[in-house]
């Protein structure tokens, strides 16, 4: 198992089948500094345009179309002492006549407090005054290469990942993705200091981070949507719009690792599902929406 | 303020304008026992045919159309040790090609232990064999009556509630509904022992209940979508598909809060939202959906 | 067979079980002036406040439950020379952040020429001069008493028909409502000298009208949502949201209808529709969308 | 101007930055023969696995980032006298509880008789012994490479065209692009003999084709969304989910048409639309919709 410090010279704005600026083998550990959404790095320096600039792809050895790719986040630390959002609310999410009514979309800074590990307003906003917010660091975009030689923007999501934008991707989850290449084609970046559901003002508290992962393979593990787990629960993971249909790929990929991974008949699956499910919303700002479907461990059968 | 014990002798199977069945004063309590959504009482005898019959109307004095209606949910007792669900996830949660493998939409019967206050599957279930849930007790249909003398099934919702099937209507939480006609005219049914988010086998463990709720006015408290608080929270609820309306619908009332009620900007109100909102799903099994935005009180202004 | 002048004194803003303001036998016809959607008269005088004020209800003997309720649209004959629109697209129907970019929604007024039927602006507006409509007199509001006890606003539209605004309820049309209540007590009202599809502004030339339609009884004629016929062609009609709702109801009643109407297989109507249906869209600006299905009878097997 | 005859060797399941297999200069035209959406030729041959296999693509001189590419459809023509369709309504279009009753999604084979012009189920099917359709060829799936090295599968569709499965894709049309690539590079494939609106079974009549198009540059010309004209309309085309989003792409593109093209205010542009728009549903089988957005020429000012 090894330990690779990856420096980015390029970045990409699509995951698609690029060629591999990093090789890794089955189960090292990636470190590596993301620049922020918009492109710039830790020095404020403008690196790449946007849409969520990717560090990538890396290609894993023994990777296979039909296998999961596990990447399990270690660590995000935040290594920029600035972070910027949008001002207002995405205009599709409020009442469509109300948008009439909405603020430009200009930009806003924020102060990052790297001892402190908080995020505040740079400048003072009337009722925001104590508005200080613990970070919680978190992976807005990342995935792996999809099928078929497509590429998709970073700016969207599917069923290789992408800009899911989900608060759950953070330090203790672990992210099974369907690989489609040899080698899978990890991608990541687009981090957030601290984000609310729905990535509603169309940004997290967009930074520099520095990002922990270990990358492994598990060989024919079939997906047709992300899963997940940390140390409390499992979750799947739907990319669609409307939001519906998101939940229906999230319900049915949770549907199948129960029954197929838990051994649960469809009928108990259902049972289970129906009392305890969670659902969280990711990205309701994008192209593509997020919906993942979550069950805790302690309901889950022994296996 | 008074406490009515309030025995209903006929139900409804819609919210609307019909001829109250017990009239209160402004901040009286309203002890009342719902029967299933099926119509079975806690003997198990059938008293009205299904969707949801509702106990009420109840006319409150003092409201009028403009003000809200505040329904504190003070206690939800269990009173019959049997429940019943669907066994088998609704068509319109998962993918649609799937659907063709569905076992059908049979009922299931629970136990419900009163002394313990847990459920669990009447009949043994493979790999459920230890799925014995803590009750989490909710109203899953409540609301006023519409406007324009509008009447609406209890198999849905829209802005003066309904069919909500949100987890978060339990004892602790007040509740704001729009009035639309004198009195208000609330009803309530269709409790349930615990339920997973979205009620996505279409049922949660249905069975009759103890309720005891506090009714109030606020005058003047013009609300387009209900609202609600608990001790840690404040939400908004929005009812309507897809999803994204829903949701639309529920950030839209939130920002008319953070705006109206607590003195924020547009601005400040989307800089609180867009890092720290939350989203919590409702039914999405009616034909209308329920989606809620959440806000932590911790994060609110001073006022 | 009678032919019944009904001058209402009354309107109704909801499609719900009310006092039958007339009484007609099964195949009789109903002459009747209709207001504008506005609740304005044909001689502008106010008489009832929006949306979309109804004549009726109107009581066909021995209508009951399970049957369908059939209107002939006989005549639909423009009775006012002034027409009124609003002046922009609705919201909802363009991409969420070119809103903040549309006018107000005021309302424009319309000349009808009731000789000529044409319809043209009242004031010039630049690259519209030459801009005269043929008259294409419609329905934008019609419907039966929904089950239950339900009643609906005329701004949306349901199974009972509500306000479809589709082009094809005009003179030579009939439709098939489901009849839930006895009598099924029709509603009807909100004609337009013109509309384009989906009512895309939110009104089309509204105006007031002197309508004549057969009402009958198909017995036995069970619909799960409204169906429609004219020389050309048969149709379904499916309400709600989003379209794709509206349109799977749609298409479903269209299969039911060859199915067990026309004896085809469902493998056989899926032939037939996936070769030649056609889809037409009604009103996108409501709460609930209309999609109608429509195929030639020209496809359709002999019966 | 030149006439190319373009003979594809390899095939393509992406619109993307691939290599061109032809150049054109602005004006040409291009005869080539398109195998069917399974990847079968003219004689029956397996040349290339689905979905929709791509003839290209072709680089049209001149064209850059920011241009549109006019796609004049001169001319298909069948060239096979065998078809095949699904035999089954896809599970999307119809109400889900509903299609627990579907039969399975098996192929169907159809006879195209290539003098006739006509299209027939290649075995009886009770009901339909009468069921012969007139052949109006159409191309499925079209576009131009996505911008950002993106790579869409030519199973959907977005903003450079893709799979829209329109019936006004036809001879006679011309269609606008937006080019996000030096050249374009044009695809095209998939044709249909023949199909209904929605591609509702998943397939049209799928065949081989030969088709004619002219391949020029219209410079400067910006465009969000695919333009479409023929003789009597012109037309935007939305590519999105749910379809209510589809629609509002179409319309937004057609307001900037009719403002930015026509020179009409957008007040004078919603007159327009509000009464005389019409809209026709392309493909709402796969994960992106297709609508469209049409107006008759008459209607339009002089300019």
């Amino acid at each position: 198992m090894a330990i690779h410090r990856f420096v980015p010279t390029t970045w990409h704005n699509v995951l698609g089948s690029l060629p591999p600026a990093l090789r890794v083998e089955d189960g090292d550990v990636v470190i590596t500094q993301t620049i922020d959404a918009a492109g710039y790095d830790k020095d404020g320096a403008a690196r790449c345009p946007g849409p969520n600039p990717m560090n990538g792809p890396i290609f894993v050895a023994g990777a296979e179309p039909g296998d999961a790719l596990v990447v399990e986040i270690i660590r995000i630390t935040p290594i920029r002492a600035t972070g910027w959002t949008s001002q207002v609310l995405a205009a599709n999410v409020i009442d469509p006549e109300r948008v009439r009514d909405l603020p430009p979309r200009n930009r806003t800074d924020w102060v990052i407090d790297l001892e402190a590990l908080t995020a505040r307003l740079a400048d003072p906003v009337q009722g925001l005054e104590n508005f200080i917010l613990p970070l919680e660091p978190m992976i807005g975009c990342f995935g792996v290469a999809p099928s078929l030689g497509q590429a998709f923007s970073t700016a969207t999501s599917a069923a290789n990942g992408g800009n899911m934008d989900y608060r759950g991707f953070k330090p203790g989850t672990s992210v099974y993705l369907p690989v489609a290449v040899p080698g899978a084609l990890f991608f990541l970046g687009d981090c957030h200091a601290i984000q609310g559901d729905g990535e509603i003002v169309g940004t997290g508290v967009e930074t520099a981070m520095e990002v922990e992962v270990r990358l492994s393979v598990r060989k024919g593990y079939k997906l047709r949507w992300p899963r997940g787990e940390d140390a409390d629960s499992i979750f799947t993971v739907g990319n669609a719009r409307p939001l519906d249909q998101a939940l229906q790929h999230a319900t049915t990929e949770m549907l199948d690792w129960l029954t197929s991974g838990f051994g649960l008949s469809p009928i108990a699956a259902s049972h289970l599902l129906g009392q305890v499910v969670r659902y969280e919303v990711g990205n309701v700002f994008d192209p593509a929406y997020t919906m993942v479907c979550k069950v805790e461990r302690k309901w889950l059968p022994r296996i």
